[in-house]
């Protein structure tokens, strides 16, 4: 199959064109029994899932275009083999966090993978007011172990300086997250939209001087500061949970860049999903019980980094950085706290900054979130959405003094009823 | 000639290998009329001097091991690639400012390149009590030029990353710098040697938790932070001068890292010079009256850099970082002003830090400096270079609080004339 140009996949055609991969065969059964439904959801790519006798996979392909936008936004193939190359890296880094990969065609452009049973997108929990236990616990270990083993603090540097040439060619994706997170929400760029009733907090935003500097420098520390193998892309859509379990899918905007991004983002869409929970919840009771779970979910996020990373930092620091060498081995197991401090304290700072901005692009730029955009009543998903803009603002701008998740989540709670129309 | 395996070059074999080349012939004459001789005192390569009836020219070739340790440190002959890379780089970016390249071999690893005729190395220069007008001006513009034009501030970011995975190859010569400049200092690492009479300084330096948690800091600045082509190795041994000219020569540990650092290299090196005057000029006021200068031209090293920086950001800020569209084009100046202050701020502290390591390694690590090394007396010796330790520790834990090239220079004076044994 490597040998035939790529073409894109239709339900019809994947079996007799994956049938005789055995990788895919031996999950999903023989390709007779198969049947293939396309589900994809997302903005850029094909997704089907194929059951057969023997079970079920997911076959993911790479378009040569954005699929939200169309045809006249093309975007390299290549993705896929950034995705798979990034899928094996937390495998290994966070074992049973991602799903399995079967198979990988670089030609076609495609991963077959592990189908997740029973799993749903998070943002659909979120939207439901489903709590699942221990969701951030979960999400703190897979950030804190995929960050912390793709880093100097823990890699062999030669092996990372590799890798980062590898990923360093994932130039269009790059550019996705350069222009949709950090510049264009900030001023009217073309692909922009808001729900209207936002105006004039949008122009406020805009005319921002301090934010946009900000947003800047969180930019420069995106596209240059190169700590570790980032996910890219780790939102509240890009998780799959059932019940207690939880998975991480989607890395293929993974690139080197800051520890703090991945921490961040996803903290954001925790946030944005508490801000909007009036749009799906009735009960104004169960809205601020289901808020506080919310809330606390993102709190353990970053607890569980914090913690996972301490103790990463202590026992697997066998990288070029705060050698061992220079702290532990001279009897000096203070430095090397002093140093951990330092780095999550830079992290956290990092992470608070590039929650803030997401929290603004998904508002105000391309690429919305479904929580706010099913909510129908435009007044209601207004405020809930000028609510998101004011907290990114304020975790923006005082990223270097907000110390605490109890901090943010003060923060969160301070205008969670507030109406800023 | 490509086709042929590597071989090292000696004087006899220099004209019957190169002989044939045009580009090379153009410039030193017919290959029977060259004379040829080796010159080279660093410590990674070989270099040789071509005369010929029409002119000179330089023959720098690569050796498979470190020249200064031998064969017993083997070092990859790409290193060539990366010098030659590297100085067509910067010719294009600071036009005047690097010897003009001639011919590359890549299987040879050798570059053919202008030969400076009169020139010296400002190390030579910095010994003998000479002084060289304008000169901080021109490294400063270098620094500003090179640095400004191979970030985000001004490259299309698709052709910076490519280089980026280009350069992230010169692994073995940034695995140099990673130990040799930011960690071996800190510890009785196997290379290291210092003169004896520091013993007391030393160890209190290597105790210094501080210190080696600032270092280490600086270390991850400089293996993560990619903002910039690097020429990497911009002490006063790689500049050559002659009057009122000078060039930059020896970028082969070129490689992206943050702006700061090649920098605080160079005023490092600086300030090192100004503390080892003592040990080559006899008259007491010749002393004081050339360390006045060393300092002032240090001084218009960083505010000419400052200045042209500022004059580029201004007016060539083409990248994809701190975009026009998002300042100037919405009537912010001021929004970029604000910007532009606080990089050059970060960039400042950067290479305050960078400056104190680079004074550290150079009296404690392996590879010295002329002005120190070259003290016969030992117990002078050990007095200037303990003078360099302590401003250069000064430097990096006073790196979030020191403001301006005065209290720099306010700092070295301060010390200038104390004993630390």
């Amino acid at each position: 199959m490597s040998a035939t140009p790529y073409e894109a996949l239709t339900p019809e055609t994947v079996a007799a064109r994956l049938g005789d991969i055995v990788a895919v065969s031996a999950h999903a059964g023989p390709s007779e029994t198969w049947q293939v439904s396309e589900v994809g959801d997302g903005n850029l790519n094909l997704v089907f899932i194929v059951t057969g006798a023997a079970g079920q996979v997911i076959v993911k392909q790479a378009l040569p275009y954005v699929r939200l936008v169309g045809e006249s936004w093309p975007l390299p193939l290549k993705r896929a083999f950034f995705e798979y190359n990034a899928l094996i890296r937390q495998a290994a880094r966070a074992p049973g966090m991602v799903p399995e990969v079967y198979h990988y065609d670089d030609a076609q452009a495609l991963v077959v993978m592990e189908f997740l049973t029973d799993h749903v997108i998070l943002r659909q929990s979120l939207m439901q007011g489903i709590r699942h236990e221990g969701l951030g616990g979960l999400l703190g270990l897979f950030c804190a172990r995929t960050l912390f083993r793709g880093s100097d603090l823990s890699m062999n540097t030669a092996e990372r300086k590799r890798d980062l040439a590898r990923f360093a060619e994932n130039i269009e994706l790059c550019d996705i997250t350069e222009n949709l997170v950090f510049s264009d929400p900030y001023f009217a760029a073309p692909m922009n939209r808001h729900t209207p009733a936002l105006d004039p907090i949008v122009e406020m935003l805009r005319g921002d001087r301090d934010l946009k500097v900000a947003a800047q420098h969180l930019k420069a520390a995106f596209a240059n500061n190169a700590e570790t193998l980032l996910h890219g892309d780790l939102h509240t859509g890009s998780v799959m949970v059932c019940g207690d379990k939880a998975r991480v899918i989607d890395p293929e905007f993974a690139t080197y860049g800051p520890i703090g991004f991945d921490v961040g983002m996803l903290i954001a869409n925790f946030l944005m999903a508490a801000c909007a929970v009036p749009g799906h919840l009735a009960d104004t009771a169960e809205q601020a019980s289901y808020q506080d779970w919310i809330l606390a979910t993102a709190t353990e996020v970053w607890d569980n980094f914090a913690q996972e990373f301490t103790h990463l930092w202590r026992n697997e620091r066998k990288g070029i950085l705060y050698q061992s060498t220079l702290f532990e081995d001279q009897n000096d197991v203070l430095g090397a706290e002093q140093a951990r401090l330092d780095r999550l304290a830079a992290i956290w700072r990092d992470a608070l900054g590039f929650c803030g901005v997401e929290m603004h692009r998904r508002i105000l730029g391309l690429a919305h979130i479904a929580e706010y955009d099913q909510i129908a009543d435009e007044t209601l998903r207004a405020r809930c959405e000028a609510r998101g803009l004011m907290l990114g603002r304020a975790l923006v701008i005082g990223r270097e003094t907000i110390r605490t998740m109890t901090d943010v989540t003060d923060l969160a709670r301070s205008i969670l009823g507030k109406d800023y129309l």
